[in-house]
């Protein structure tokens, strides 16, 4: 995005320096990656993106949590090049490409399921390219927010891949099963409005559009009470695998036991003398929200 | 829509002292929710409208039923008047505070179960703003038709609260579940055409074209054979929580089944012979099935 | 589409000799449907679409199969004519009618269970009209692309009965409960648009941009690892009743599996000295994918 020609190289080696940063802006923890290649996945970069993410989490101030890309680039995916490697390993009679390959997939499952599973809300702004792997990360989150020349797709068998570890997450949680098949099957290409229509994006905006409409987004969702958010997350992760008729009946037992809580009375209160509640928070954040600045 | 004052206070006055009613028009049983304030739901309104669904359920005349709004709203959600009240309650020593708020949770519940688990199609006629657990009423019902500019949203948590009771009906029935997470966490107000992609709604039409598209959708249902619309609810409430091969299999019986039944035979014979099967009944309402009339 | 009345006819008679065909263009299986009355589905033909679509599975040079009809319809849904006879049959003390009617449930249930669960992608270019039946066949295919004309209906109601068959594909696999329940319901024509929003089609074309977009489509289908194509089609459908967890777990397990086969790593040094793995095949069809030619 500049024009200065020795800036976009230190900005990019201070970004290899450190490709995952941890940040708080007015209560939203930003989970910003960009190492300059398109934050490919591989068992180092997925422990840079844990630790970010788990600093998000004990972060008392952060209400929302969001993970974007400082680059053209969301995340390409699983690192092809050290998957190679450890390949090669195998044939040398050592056990270090297995365990290079098993400590990969199980990082990433447990970052996925983590966000996924956690109690504060989690944002997926992407504003570029998304493939394979990086699918999954976009699908893992609560909110996706989608440029509108992001793009998302799951090639993998042209690779002679399938993207099982992808699945849980688009599958269960997103999309149908066939078009789920239609994305794995075809390897098409997906344009951000068309992931909209199939589920994998909550919301797009044009690239003028991005910056105003996420902020205002975010100023909503900072006057949600966060026990709210945090119970409601825990209880979506609980109703996947309930049948309808307990699904139903917890249903009407969780929302007896939390009209009940000092809060809710607290808030109503306020709401009817005219103030705020305690947990409204302010959304003034001080640095632009989108944008390429890896 | 009036210009006359007089007329429109006094319509308000009677839709007060009742507001809901129950009315067939030529085969189709009208649910007609107004009660000039949004028709927010607490015990002796759900009661209301429990007892004008029942009476629909009982009316062999109408083939279908509709729930319509007379009012800008179709329903803005949860009385918090009455919330705030029953939590005031609680701390006196009584316990009809919490009575008020199992009695609302119950019959709330128990109504959504009885719209999709009838044996009559029921439609959602949504004209204006649904928010909270007006979203649930709708989602509830099997076929939900709106205006452009109505819309929908999902706030509780930006008053404490969680809509678990809407949950299994548009989580388990039209959404995906990441899809729900976006619409709850992010607290977010969803036009008609948004709702129908995400699934809440089923057809959207613009103001002027809603007449003349209801009327002729409801046209073609009124030519339904009612057995075998009754049948299909009931298997597909069953479907809900088959495992495929369970549910292949019972869905070969079930249609080995019914194609033996008298009436089909006599259907057949009577497209044959050119005539109309006994079962097609003709659709004309004597008022305007849409419009604002609360 | 010809101007020659003469060899429409002949075209029809002989389509009408052998109505269902397999051939082979270029590794892509055709089976190609054209009765010349809107291939209504009946134990005949039922068995011949059944046998040519194995005869594509056992083809070892067809990396893909597509279904396709050579007229104005896809697929008309079952053959009330012969469901008619059948229940003359009843009548009359034999049981040839429900043995008729037994065959076609079961031959269709079973088709239909083959088409998703076999290891080679399958796709349903769909032209014209689909109804009833016919929606579910298309529904079973791993990607359905549909001419913008196109549309789908499921109207049984009218005629007495339920769409169980059709239930498991579309309701598990492709679309919400409750927008099944809008479809069955009220016995709806969906164009192809519509469709695609509510998950029956996966893509959609204008008459105009059809053959080469599908062909662009198959182009980049035939550079996938078959291997891949149907490891990923066999844990799809393992994948439908499987909790959240479990899946999970299977998925990483079969991630670690995959990855560690001889394929993987052969095509992972292709990429990288810049030559094509052996998996890929060139798409050159020698006719023409689409248009009416029954």
């Amino acid at each position: 995005m500049s024009t200065n020609g020795g800036d976009a190289v230190s900005a990019r080696e201070e970004s290899q320096a450190s490709a995952v940063t941890y940040s708080n802006d007015s209560g939203l923890g930003i989970i910003h990656i960009s190492d300059g290649r398109g934050n490919r996945l591989n068992p180092s970069s997925l422990e840079e993106l844990s630790r970010a993410f788990q600093e998000g989490l004990a972060d008392e101030d952060a209400k929302l949590l969001m993970i974007r890309s400082g680059e053209r680039s969301f995340c390409l995916g699983m690192d092809l090049e050290g998957l190679e490697s450890s390949l090669d390993d195998d044939g040398s009679g050592g056990n270090s490409g297995g365990d290079h390959r098993s400590g990969g997939v199980k990082r990433y499952s447990s970052l996925l399921y983590s966000i996924a599973g956690c109690a504060k809300p989690v944002i997926a702004l992407v504003e570029g390219d998304v493939k394979a792997g990086g699918v999954g990360l976009a699908a893992a989150c609560d909110i996706v927010i989608a440029r509108e020349d992001a793009s998302f797709e799951l090639s993998e068998v042209l690779f002679g891949l399938v993207p099982y570890n992808v699945l849980p997450y688009v599958f269960s949680l997103r999309m149908s099963p066939q078009r789920f098949r239609y994305m794995v099957l075809s390897a098409a290409r997906v344009d951000a409005r068309e992931a909209r229509d199939f589920g994998l994006v909550d919301r797009v905006f044009s690239e003028d559009a991005l910056e105003k409409g996420l902020k205002s987004m975010l100023k909503t969702m900072m006057r949600a009470e966060p026990r709210a958010l945090a119970a409601a997350k825990t209880f979506f992760t609980r109703a996947l695998d309930q049948d309808f008729d307990t699904l139903r009946g917890n249903a009407e037992q969780a929302l007896l036991k939390h009209m009940a809580q000092p809060q809710v009375k607290e808030g109503l209160e306020a709401f009817h003398s005219g103030d705020m509640p305690e947990w409204f928070s302010r959304f003034k954040p001080g640095k632009k929200l989108s944008g390429q600045n890896g």
